[in-house]
């Protein structure tokens, strides 16, 4: 069997712990290419780069493993790769992250781990974005390395060959602590923000966006804000047709 | 009845014309408050700024109309609005645009126009995301604003009070040539880029990202560029549960 081709991006930039932890689990399956950002790029969500100039910096290349960074967004980084860096050469799985925070529920909107997964999944092979839910840079990512070793293992193992995208969010805690993993659904629920307003040197008033998440739905058990806060791993796989089926009937009747 | 009172955000900046003509559109029907990126911001997606400050600076005031101008991203501007300037005022109806240039099929995900048309559909009311299919800085707005303003008056008299989110998109041309409305389902296909690479004076390659779209059905009639290459006007509803139910009974057996 030819050994696995692992493609690794974030959203966190090249120099996260996050990312250094899942190319260090990667390597033990196969050849690793990772294509960070220079930047964070966290909240960066599906955006590329349009009106600016890309710029590629070689971090570190060996026989089994390059690392890059790229100067623009997290999907910018995987159109690097498929389309620039390795056109005829196809991944055998797509990793993004693993992320410093949660990407559950809504958050996949506004993620840029999983728009970089979502856009890894276009190219045809399977796609896994991985989160801790531990914003810290310095966060233990120990429970998220084993687990993330045994889904990367389940998924080479089933040679899965579809462009399946799944968001996976670990909960914070020791490997011992997490229950298991749950297949979930994305949860109902909005981001409220707060602006603290504050006054530059000039006088003039800036604004911060800060936020909390509203839970629509927090008795609901089959989703995955109710697997995280119950100590389990969420997995949602994730699908990019936005089409709302359900309005196609009534919308017919409003506009003509 | 109460006046209607219309927000109104795009992804083109506070300048573009497809702004000025559909706030022309809009005061037809009520009290307008529009707040649009400082800078151009396609391809922005459902970015949010998180390691900058916002600045907000008032463009134009009076009774019915006020237009302000956001350093940030469109999501950014929808937040503001509904976090900071007006949270105890709700929009009866939401729209984005008019966006110079097309936002059909899997552009929906790269779309600031569409980032911002989702995100304001969170807060509850209907939300329009219109795109002109012309990059033009100057394109012809005549076709977009006179069906621009039939759908906003459908919407208006069925007096939606969902967090409905359409993704119109109207092809060039004349308001003669135009067919009508077609509701459609978002087109399967992506985005092939190509690299342009070039030296900056110091002799570093750098890249301009630049793509092809892909069509993988042109032969579907019920899809959105189906409509727009017949000269009808695309209607695709919007929904944000990107949980992809048919996977999760063969996920299940992969992982446990």
């Amino acid at each position: 069997m030819k050994k696995p081709f692992i493609f690794i991006t974030n959203d966190d930039g090249v120099n996260a712990k996050g990312l250094r932890t899942i190319i260090g689990v990667a390597r033990k399956f196969g050849r690793v290419v990772a294509i960070a950002p220079e930047t964070t790029q966290s909240g960066m969500a599906h955006a590329i780069t349009m009106f600016q100039p890309l710029y590629l910096r070689t971090v570190e290349k060996s026989e089994d493993l390059a690392v890059y960074a790229c100067s623009g967004t997290p999907v910018d980084c995987v159109k690097m790769g498929y389309d620039y860096l390795f056109p005829d050469d196809r991944p055998t799985l797509n990793i993004s992250g693993i992320n410093h925070g949660s990407n559950s529920a809504i958050s996949v909107l506004y993620s840029g781990t999983m728009g970089a997964a979502i856009e890894a999944s276009f190219y045809g092979s399977p796609s896994i974005g991985l989160s801790l839910t531990d914003h810290d840079m310095d966060a233990d990512f120990e429970a998220a390395s084993v687990f993330a070793e045994k889904v990367i293992g389940d998924i080479l193992s089933a040679r899965v060959e579809s462009n399946m995208c799944l968001n996976i969010n670990i909960p914070k805690g020791r490997p011992e602590e997490i229950k298991g993993f749950r297949i979930c659904r994305q949860n109902k629920g909005y981001w409220k923000e707060e602006f603290y307003c504050r006054q530059d040197p000039r006088g003039k008033d800036y604004f911060w966006l800060t936020g909390d998440f509203f839970n629509q739905e927090p008795e609901a058990r089959d989703t995955d804000e109710w697997a995280l806060a119950n100590g389990y791993i969420s997995i949602v796989p994730v699908q990019v047709d936005m089409t709302d089926y359900r309005q196609i009937g009534e919308l017919k009747k409003i506009i003509r």
